[in-house]
C-alpha cells in the first residue's frame, strides 16, 4: 500500500514519476457548480514551473495541465476531475549516474529498500516534480473557495533563506510577487540574489523556511481530535519534498513563552470577537478562530549540489558521487506556491467537513446566545 | 464530522471527555497472538498519571484502565480492543465559573462557534486528559512492536523548558527516568526545577520542547507521498493538545544549512549502509533509513494561569477571567509519554502497512542485487 | 488488520464478543445539538433483545445501553457517542464442547484459519451478539434524522421464513407491531407460529427473509459511483452475521424482466416527478428518487441445531457435533431490528455527505430550473 | 463528496463520463515486482469492448489502455498506477434530445437533483462506460494475484437471461468462452441467441444473472465485521450500473432452507478441511473457507429501449421519451467481464490486508495446532 492521497471530503491523489508519460491528480469529492477550466488552474502552475529565472532548475516543462473529466461546458460536475500535466523534457540520459548509486539526502535508498526497485530517472514518484499535480489540484480548490467564501485569501512567501531572516518590519504584501524569491520585503529581496547567485554558481544549495496565510477564514473550521485544522496542515507541509519541521503561529518558539505572554486576549468587536495578538495562529483546538492561519514550514537544501558527497552502490561497495542534472539551488522558492496549494486544499476539506457536519447548529457570540 | 480516528490498519479512535463517566480508546487492526494485560498497560498510564510531584496537575485519577475486548486469556484476537478509564476525580463545581466565558488560549470558544454548544467542564473532550486515551493505546502498541521487533525503542524526553534547553554533551539515556521532567541531563534536571518552582509559586506556567526517538527501526518502513513516516509523525505530534510546532531530524534549522552540510554521506558497514550524520532524523523521501527517527515538538505554556485575563462571554460582553483549578504549570512534562505513545502508534501503523505492501519484494544491499 | 467500522461521516465502531465483560458502538461524527439520552435507545435494544418470547434464544441479557461520551445535558455534543452494553448472562461453561471442535455453519473454523486464536466461547466477536451494538448506533441515528428530516420513517418486517411468503395483498403496516415476527399480514403470523414452534421443538432451525422500507427519503441523497446509496445498503446488509443475499427494488427478479416492465415512468405531480411504479427501489444511479427505499436480505438458517453434524476438531480429526446452547429457531426475527438499524446509519450518514457535499445546487426540477 | 473509490489496500479510484476526452482508474496501492504492460490489461478489455457483436452496443471504441505511471521497464514499482483509456467514439449529436428530458430507469433525474448539473451526453458519469476503468483495473488485480497466488483462478458467466437458466448439470466451463453470452451451457447459449435476437429487434431488452467464481483461493482471507469478504463483494457487484441484487452461496434461497440442509460438514482431507457442500458460497463469518468463493448477481434489463415511455422535462412538463443512441439489449452479457474484475480488486484487496494483518499467526488445522 502507498498512500497518494489526502483530504477528507476534498480528496486529492496525485500519480506519476519525473520522467513517465505524464503526472497528475484525481480530485474526488469537488462540489458541482464551479466555474473551472485550464486556464485558471495555469495560472498556478505557471508560477511553480521551473525555468523561469536563474534560480530555479532550467529543466524547461510546459506544465501545460489538461482536464480530463468532471466538469461540463466549463463547470464542475461534482464527478472527479482528472487533472493530467505530459512530461516533454526528460532528458533521461542525465541520469545514467545514478542508476546504481544511491544519492546522499534522496529517496533512492529507501525506495530501494522498501520496494526493491525504483524509477531512478530523476528520483522517479519522489522527484518534486510530483508537487506539479499538488498545484494543479490546490488551484481547483482555490476556485472553490473563491465560490463557497470569496473573502478567504491565502498567500505564501519566504521568510527565511540560509540565515538571511526578513525584516517584519518591512513586511508588504504587495512586494511578494515583484521578486523571484516570493519575499515580503524588497531589501531581503535584492540581499537574497546576491547570497543566492554565489551559491548557484558555486554548486552548492540552502534551506529555506516558507510562510502561508490564510485571510477570511471564518471561525469554526476543523475538526478535532484527529483532523484538527493544524493537524491536518502539519501533515499537508510535512508531506512535501525536503520539509523538515512544520509550525503554526508561534511555533516552536511557544516553547520560551509564559502562559501570560503566549494568551491571546479576547474582546468584543462590531462583528464577533476579536483577540488581542495571534500566538495561536488563528487555531484553538484545533478549530479557527476567524482570525489568520498561519502556517510556516522548513525546507531542507536541495541534495544534489557539484561537490563530491560519499555513498554506496547498490552491489553495496563504497563510492562517490556529483550530482549534476538541473536543479534548483533553493528549492524553497518553488515551494512557495506548492504550500499555498496544500493550505488551499486543506482549507476548502475543513470547509466542506463543517458543512457536512454542523448544519445550523454554529454558536454565535452575542445578545441571542 | 468528528475525526476521533488516527492511524491506517493500527487504527485508534479515542473517545471520552474530562468530566464524563469514562474515557477510552477503540482500536482496530490489532494483530492476534500479542500478550496484553492491563498491568502492562497501567505501567505507561501511570507515566502520564496526574498529581505524581507538585510540577502536574493535582488531579488525583487512578487512570485505571480496563481491557473490554480483543483479548481472550491474555493474548489479542485481532478483534478491537476496547481500552476504558474510568474519570473518577471530578471537581465539576470548580468549573463553574467558565460556564459562560472563554478561557483565551482553550479550545472553548472554538468549540462554542463550532458546535453551538460544549460541555464546559474541564475543557470537555478538548482537556488533556484525552492523552490518557492515546497512551492506552500507545501501551499496546508497544507490545506489539516489541512482538514483532524488540529490537525497537521508543523513548521521549524534554530537551528544553522555557529558555532553558539541555547540554547535549551531557545527555544520558540512564538520567531520563530519574528525575521528574524526563530531562536527560542531570545538571538540567535541578536547574528546571528551581525555575519551575517559581513559576508555578506565581501562578504562571512555560512552553517546552521534547524529542522522541525510535530506535532500531528498520529501513524501508513508510508510504509516500500522503502517509510518509514525516507526514504521519507530524500529524500525530500535532493532534498533541497545546502542540505548535513539529520537526524532524534538523527541523527548522535545516533552512539555515548547505547542501554540503547536511548531506548524510553513506558508506558501507558490516550490515548494510551506515550513515555519517543524521541530519535527516532517520528518514528520506517519507521512508525509515534504519537510523534512529528524531521528532521534536514545541508545547505550548498551559493556558490555565492565576494572571487575570480578557475574555468575552457567550453574550458577548467583554470580562475578565483568572482559571483557577488544577492545572499543571508546565503541560509539557505530561506530554512526553503522550509522544512516546504517538510515535509508538505510528511506527507500528507502518510496520503493519509495510507487511501489506511489499511482501518478500524488499531490496537488500549488497551483491546479490 | 480488522475493519470494524462502517459510514463515511456517522462512523461506527462496533467492538467486543460474546462472552466479554462488555461490547459497544463507538459513534464519530454524530452531529451537535441533538436530544439523546439512554431510554430512547433502550426501546431499539429492546426490540432486539433475546428471550423475549419462546421463539428467539432462552440467554436473558438486559442489554442495558450506556452512553459514556458525547452528550453533555442530554444533548450530543458533536463529539464521539460511546455507547456500552455489559453482558451479565454468560454461561461461559455451556460452550465447553465446542473448544476443540469446529461448528459447521459458523465462523469457528475460519476465525481460526485467519487468527490462530479464537474466543470460542459464544463465538466470540462473530456471534451475533454484536448486532445489540449496531441496534444502539442505529437507535442514535434515527434521532438525529428525526431532528433533521422528521418526515423519514424506516421499518422493517419479515416477508418470508422457509417457504412461507406473506401475501403482499394483506399487507397491513400497523400489523408489523402486534406478532412476534414482525410480520405486516396477520395470516402469516399465524400460520407461522405453527410453523416455528414445530421446528422450535424438533431442534430445527429455518432461514427468512427481512424487507426494510425508509420512507420519506429526500430525492438527491446518494454518492456515486462507489459509495451508492444501493452499495452502500448492499455492504451494511451482508454486514450482518447469516445473511446470504441483498435486493434493491425488483432484486434478482429484475433479470426476468424487459425493459418495458422495469422502466418506472415519470410524471409531475404537485411536489415534484411522480413515479408510476418502483422496480428500482427508490434509487436510481446510486441516488435517491425520493420514492421508497426498499432493501431486502435474506437470513441462513441458524447453524446451532440439534441434528448431529459432522466436522473435525483442531487438531485435524474427523468428529460430530450437535450445538446445544440457546439459539434461536430463526435468527431471521431478531434480524428485523438490525436491518432498521443498518438502514438508519446509512441513510444518516448519506444525509450528512449530501449536505458536505452538494451546498445548495440541488437542482429542483420546475419551471425555474 | 462523490466516492469513486473502493478497495482497502489495493485502492481503485475511477475517473471519466462518457463523452469527454478520457476515463480511467488511478490505482493506489499495487504491489511493486509485477511484470505488467497494456497488452495484459487490453486482452480484458477487449472481453467488455462494445461493438463485438450483434448483441451489444454498436458504439465503436477502441477502448486502448495506456499505462501512464507506476511502471518501470515494465515492472510494477508500487507507486500508483493510472490507466486512461481515450474517449474516440463519442458521437455527441446523439444525445441532443436528452438534454431536457430525463430517461426512466436511467440516472438522469437523481443526479440532476442532486448536483444540479449533469453531463447528459450518453449518462456522463454514471454511463456504463465508467466500467472500462474497472476491467482495466482488473485486469492489473489478476496480474498482481497470479504473481502472489498463481493458483487463483477468476471465471465469470451467466446463468440467466430473461426467464431462461442455465442447466446445471450441462456446465462446461470450456463452452463459456465459445459464445458470446459467456454462458457455460451450449444449448443454452443457441436458445439464448434467438431469443434475444427477438428482443433486439423490437428495440426491447432484458435482465440476466452473473455468476462468478474464485478458485484456489487459501482459507482465512478475509476481514470481520464490516470489511467481511462477502460484504466487500455485496458492494463491488452492488455498485456496477444496473445491478439491483447480489448473493453469496445460496443467496436469497437461503431463506427457504432449514439449517440441516444449508451446514456445509466438514472432514479432514489430505490437504485439509474439506466440506460436503457450499452453501456458504465459500465464505463462513466474512472469512474465506478455502472452498469456491461463488456470488451472483442481477442486471436490471437496459432502460434505454425503442417503446414510447412517459417522463418529464427538466422544468417540470409531463413528455414523452424514446431512446435511440445505440444500446445493449442485454447489458448483462457485457456485465459478466465487469463482474470478474471486481472479484479479481475484492479477492487482491483482501490477500493484501491479510498479508498486514495476522502475519505467521495463521492457524493449521492438525496435529500441532
Amino acid at each position: 500500500m502507498s498512500i497518494n492521497s489526502f483530504g477528507h471530503l476534498f480528496r486529492v491523489t496525485t500519480w506519476g514519476e519525473s520522467h513517465g508519460p505524464a503526472l497528475g491528480a484525481t480530485v474526488d469529492g469537488c462540489p458541482p457548480g464551479v466555474k473551472i477550466d485550464a486556464e485558471m488552474l495555469q495560472h498556478w502552475l505557471d508560477k511553480r514551473k521551473p525555468g523561469q529565472n536563474k534560480y530555479t532548475t532550467q529543466r524547461r516543462e510546459a506544465d501545460a495541465v489538461k482536464i480530463l473529466s468532471g466538469t461540463f461546458e466549463g463547470v464542475t460536475t461534482g464527478t472527479p476531475v482528472q487533472l493530467m500535466i505530459e512530461n516533454t523534457d526528460q532528458r533521461s540520459k542525465d541520469y545514467g549516474d545514478i542508476k546504481d548509486k544511491f544519492r546522499p539526502g534522496h529517496a533512492d535508498i529507501t525506495y530501494f529498500q522498501k520496494y526493491g526497485i525504483r524509477d531512478y530517472r530523476g528520483g522517479g514518484r519522489s522527484s518534486a516534480r510530483e508537487t506539479a499535480a499538488r498545484v494543479a489540484a490546490g488551484g481547483l480548490a482555490r476556485e472553490v473557495i473563491r465560490a463557497m467564501a470569496p473573502e478567504v485569501e491565502i498567500t505564501g512567501y519566504m521568510v527565511q533563506m540560509g540565515p538571511h531572516k526578513i525584516d517584519r518590519d518591512a513586511f508588504d504584501w504587495d512586494e511578494i510577487a515583484r521578486n523571484p524569491f516570493w519575499v515580503p520585503d524588497a531589501g531581503a529581496a535584492s540581499e537574497w540574489a546576491d547570497y543566492l547567485d554565489g551559491l548557484r554558481k558555486s554548486g552548492s544549495s540552502v534551506g529555506a523556511i516558507i510562510e502561508v496565510v490564510a485571510r477570511g477564514v471564518p471561525a469554526g473550521i476543523g475538526a478535532p481530535v484527529y483532523g484538527k485544522l493544524d493537524t491536518d496542515l502539519a501533515a499537508a507541509m510535512m508531506s512535501i519534498n525536503a520539509v523538515k519541521g512544520v509550525e503554526i503561529g508561534e511555533g516552536m518558539s511557544a516553547a520560551m513563552l509564559t502562559g501570560e505572554l503566549n494568551a491571546d486576549e479576547i474582546s468584543m468587536g462590531p462583528e464577533g470577537p476579536v483577540y488581542s495578538s495571534n500566538h495561536a495562529g488563528g487555531i484553538l483546538g484545533g478549530i479557527s478562530t476567524g482570525q489568520d492561519i498561519v502556517v510556516r514550514f522548513a525546507v531542507k537544501p536541495t541534495s544534489s549540489i557539484l561537490t563530491t558527497r560519499k555513498t554506496v552502490t547498490k552491489t553495496g561497495e563504497d563510492s562517490e558521487i556529483i550530482t549534476k542534472g538541473r536543479h534548483d539551488p533553493c528549492v524553497g522558492i518553488r515551494a512557495v506556491p506548492v504550500g499555498e496549494a496544500m493550505m488551499a486544499c486543506v482549507i476548502l476539506d475543513h470547509m466542506l467537513l463543517h458543512r457536512g457536519q454542523v448544519g445550523q447548529n454554529r454558536g454565535q457570540i452575542g445578545p441571542q446566545a
